[in-house]
């Protein structure tokens, strides 16, 4: 019996609510070293007394670790527990004070796990459209351009030749509108734009006015049509929320430029020192950009300025959520009261962070209700690109993923392959087509929502920023196109997430003889991804799988092939 | 290399900010696994590029784990980081990833551990005065009673007769006014009163008016008057803030077993049905007390009916403080809301939850300061009452606890021996004088703030409640009383802790050749206790310490013998 990989952690994502009486209980064990885990429980007034037991399936695996877990439906929500487990050779009690070979009940008050109450004002919930949401990243100065009539002097840079940082290439909200069809037609039914306020520069991270739409990007009455249209065909539109830093060219930085310590700005940022040096070196930014100040949210000024924008663009725009840039680097305290803001608001809008990392601390119900989740795309990046992990290794490193974090947490959270930050993925792969393929497969089917980055559909290849934001090539694009295969895959992709409940459903992820399984048995049916990336063909019980490709089999019969 | 057992969480007690630029780190691994362990790290921008280390010092052994540390002094607070360890074979690299033999820095933004960014709004604050805290809980009807003129005909137990559940035996403010001086003279700085609201039961957990001293128990003015004494004194007053559930008698319930679902209070509480039934048997209570019917503190109006009330007795009567009744059956956004509410008003007000099991999710800076220490408790009861755990085991278990929390909520730790709602520890010790002593010098030199039970220093003896709330004996109380021996331990403890910073200081908690150590070094010089639980004399390096005995050194000479 392998103690020191004993693990559970009272409410966490071992132990969560997830209704007004069931809680998920999860235990973590040394891979292979427990044949058997039950939770013994009851009201913790009448543990001493009388208990409970129920068995435990072993759910999720890891390299190192078994994760164990179990629903309890409760009478009385005042939970006590303890896990009793064997290893094949005895029987073990493991609670607050570890593992045991005897527990006394008795004094149990003391040591068991608890779960005091479930108050319902502490169960976090999943905002229902994300359930089936299918997201299309939108760089705007890249997907279209729509308004032939605006101002087009500001663009330096033809569409569709590779781009510089300084590049500007005329999209704006009006393109997106135009093409609403075509991304429904995709299948897509949530996007997801980057800035689109006032700002210099291309990607408008850099925001000098948070209540003007850049006119580039066209006027505020178009994004307002966008939302309305996008509404009306049941799609969802999510904004960047740039909160973490502003541009230098903000009213509040400029009056401290002017005025030093003695603008009433002066704490909205962090200065060291009495004035703006001539440097731009003594105040915090974000990264090392200097027309970026960082904002100091916790001034509490600053705080209620963030706050009523984020609630200017859900009550006068009706949007549909935030996406919060550079997140990890604003205090908690900030996001609990954007949260209880928005959802005050609009109870299903989404909040997801921009957290590289785990991001537990913000995912606890109280912050965002998921992040970009980038730890899924580094996993395919292992697996696809590099290589440096086998079938057998990304289902541990996936299962590792969907344990840092609630069901609930899970089922929103923003699976990405690549994104305005990162290299192209079709780049990454090689442009080895049954590799994107399968990863995209793996994006639709993984529990959370897909997140496609603008012409993922066409094959938009390119490096990292500003190679990555390539422009869409409407030439090529559609059902009919050149990527015809791609439309083919991601339509039938999106029509799966539609037709079968996958949050809902039970999703087991591992793998054998080199082919990677990820199986979702939902109320409809059962979703099954096989994976083969190596030189051989491989039999397994029900199938072929030949040497690198993959498969989609829906209740046994094949879907997709590739 | 044991693998299983080396956890870091981020943002978590194994990754803190003390201040806006020092964070402290904690990794564990196996006891006595690794021979050196560091940190390597950067500015989380920068890291790719180039890294500092650090390395860390093995602070904390529990029976399974060791626990490193190491705080860092960082001048960009953006920080990456990933551990390199030797286990005496080999080095290798802890990160997101787990353990490897390599890592990337390169493509480290992936994967390596990170604290974004040193938010001030989110680095916790230990209230100042916690640090030289020593608490004194006193059970009001059986402290003393001060007020001779008041209606005695409630009393219906003689002072000092063993008290039954339903026994009033007449202690009140203007008695615990006149004990001030004594509570000073024994080194009290602090005084946690249970509740003292109107309420028809002894001790008044069950409250019919928040906003009205129990007339038993004297007046508003009363209190007002004890707790300007007490400021006079430099001495703290916390009351017990009872809001998970109130007396059936409270007129919002009246209202609803009058009106059924049309009463406006009907969701102020959890009734199952239009109706309360004629049993009482349909609505959520604490533990089976009809007569105290459960708060719905998911109700908007609750929320603010009780933050009023904790507004009310800071602001109105200056009180320093709350200790929060049942509060892990409240939800956390309740707390959250207690929390921000509080220290807006007074932000050196102490606020203690009475969570008898691990308490991190209400420990994180958002909710309360600390919690009742029953853990500690327990580790106590193990290690003097029986005895299933040796010197080794309660170095072990207190380390353990320590690690369940960041330093500044362990230096505001309400630490106990017992209170009114077990045993009185003297009866668990067998009333073994030296075990009891020993017990204390650990309770006050151990981190965090002592509280003992009112009588503690007369030996008060008593079973469970309500054995254990035996009326105070002022016979034989004092400094030249019966017990003058406890006195002057107790008198020299406290003293200990004004002199030396132990909140402050480095503590070191071990044991070898059977005895238990624990040690600080304060700024002020080295506090030591030595415990000897065997029936044999021990010598070490230092000194003889004897069987079933303890002492305690300042700077290696002996201060406490016992």
């Amino acid at each position: 019996m392998n103690q020191y990989a004993m693990h559970h952690v009272v409410d966490s994502s071992y132990c969560f609510p997830i209704s007004p009486n069931e809680i998920v209980l999860r235990l973590r064990a040394a891979r292979g070293d427990l044949v058997r885990a039950q939770v013994i429980y009851e009201s913790k007034y009448t543990i001493g007394l009388t208990q409970k037991s129920a068995d435990m399936r072993c759910a999720y695996r890891t390299e190192l670790y078994d994760f164990f877990e179990v629903t309890l439906k409760l009478e009385d929500t005042r939970l006590g527990y303890v896990f009793y487990v064997n290893d094949g050779i005895d029987n073990y009690y493991f609670s607050e004070d570890g593992v045991t070979k005897t527990y006394n009940f008795a004094l149990g008050f003391y040591n068991f796990f608890q779960y005091p109450y479930i108050n319902e004002a502490d169960i976090m919930e999943c905002v229902p459209w994300m359930k089936k949401a299918v997201f299309y990243q939108i760089f705007v100065d890249r997907f279209c351009m729509g308004d032939s009539k605006k101002d087009t002097s500001y663009i330096n840079t033809a569409w569709g030749e590779v781009p510089s940082p300084k590049s500007f290439c005329g999209g704006d909200i009006k393109g997106i509108l135009t093409k609403l069809d075509y991304l429904q037609a995709l299948g897509i039914n949530a996007i997801y734009l980057t800035p689109v306020f006032s700002s210099i520069s291309n990607h408008k991270y850099d925001i000098s006015d948070y209540y003007q739409v850049d006119r580039q990007f066209g006027t505020n009455k178009d994004l307002l049509d966008l939302v309305e249209a996008a509404h009306a065909r049941g799609m969802k539109i999510i904004l960047d929320a740039v909160f973490n830093h502003c541009s230098d060219r903000l009213m509040q930085f400029q009056d401290v430029i002017a005025k030093g310590c003695k603008s009433e700005y002066y704490d909205w940022f962090v200065v060291y020192g009495d004035e703006i040096s001539p440097e731009c070196d003594n105040y915090e930014t974000f990264a090392s950009c200097k027309y970026m100040p960082k904002f100091n949210t916790s001034n509490a000024q600053v705080e209620q300025f963030l706050l009523d924008i984020a609630t200017y663009y859900i009550k006068e725009y009706d949007i549909d959520g935030w996406r919060l840039d550079v997140s990890d680097e604003i205090s908690h305290s900030f996001w609990r009261k954007f949260r209880q803001t928005v959802k005050g608001i609009k109870k299903d809008a989404v909040i997801i962070g921009e957290n590289w990392h785990d991001a537990n601390s913000n995912l606890r119900g109280d912050q965002y209700d998921s992040i970009m989740n980038y730890a899924f795309t580094k996993a395919c990046l292992d697996y696809f690109a590099t290589e440096c992990i086998d079938s057998e290794g990304l289902a541990w490193k996936l299962n590792g993923l969907l344990m840092r974090n609630t069901d609930i947490v899970n089922s929103m959270m923003l699976n990405l392959l690549d994104s305005h930050d990162t290299h192209r993925f079709f780049k990454e792969v090689n442009e080895e087509e049954w590799k994107m393929k399968a990863a995209l497969a793996l994006l639709y089917l993984f529990r959370g929502a897909p997140c496609i980055f603008y012409g993922t559909e066409i094959s938009i290849w390119g490096g990292y920023d500003p190679d990555c934001r390539r422009c869409m090539d409407w030439n090529v694009a559609g059902e009919n196109g050149k990527y015809s295969h791609l439309w083919k895959l991601l339509t039938t992709l999106a029509q799966i997430r539609q037709t079968y409940d996958l949050a809902e459903g039970v999703q087991r992820i591992y793998a054998q003889k080199g082919i990677f399984y990820l199986e979702n048995t939902t109320k409809q049916g059962t979703v099954l991804l096989c994976i083969n990336p190596t030189k051989e063909d491989v039999r397994d019980e029900e199938r072929i799988i030949s040497a690198k490709s993959f498969c989609v089999e829906i209740n046994g019969g094949v879907m997709i092939d590739g």
